[in-house]
């Protein structure tokens, strides 16, 4: 084992391609599926459902079906949900910060010249 | 479009499933393809060349052929990469707070009555 190599004890993958984005859109308040699918243009009811099932599954959101005829649902962040938020900020300042760089750094590696 | 809900002008997808763990293993200076394998059990050549293919590309890291016998490829950080720590400290740091919320969270999720 090489210093600096940590290895984790427990492995958790936390959220994939659409997690940040549901988050951010539920922060404002709960939504209902159709209001979470406009704001994440491109997403399939598949995926969003298989997301928002995975947020639910880790704690992160909460699913309330209302008793109401049309049947609502609803989906809000829970307090371990908001959490994330802090992480997630540090994130979006690197983004900020960096982002441009990578950018010329991956212009620069398709232009160059192919090595074996 | 609700309130919140921000959309990426350019929609970046940074790293995959081993990125956080080959930019720990390079923290302390730079590695051969063998010395990182090594760490990252579980991993495969086919996946390592992929993901350190990924990271150069992204400006993360350095690839260096030094011209010996027999050849040497070594792997380091950039700059660029070392500015990567101080985000993945906040999710770090935000997995030695929460973590064992999610993992009840996942336990109590198993384990409760199946709804529609």
């Amino acid at each position: 084992m090489f210093a600096g190599c940590e290895t984790d004890t427990v492995p958790v993958r936390i959220g994939g391609k659409w997690t940040v984005k549901i988050i951010i859109c539920l922060k404002a308040g709960p939504r209902r599926f159709s209001e979470l699918q406009t704001p994440l243009r491109g997403i399939t009811p598949k995926v969003l459902t298989e997301s928002l099932r995975a947020l639910e599954r880790d704690g992160f959101i909460m699913r309330t079906a209302h008793a109401e005829i049309p049947p609502r649902v609803e989906y809000e962040l829970t307090p371990l949900g908001r959490t994330l938020f802090e992480p997630m900020a540090a994130f979006c300042d690197w983004r900020r910060a960096h982002l441009s760089e990578l950018l010329d750094a991956r212009e620069t590696y398709e232009h160059r010249v192919p090595t074996a």
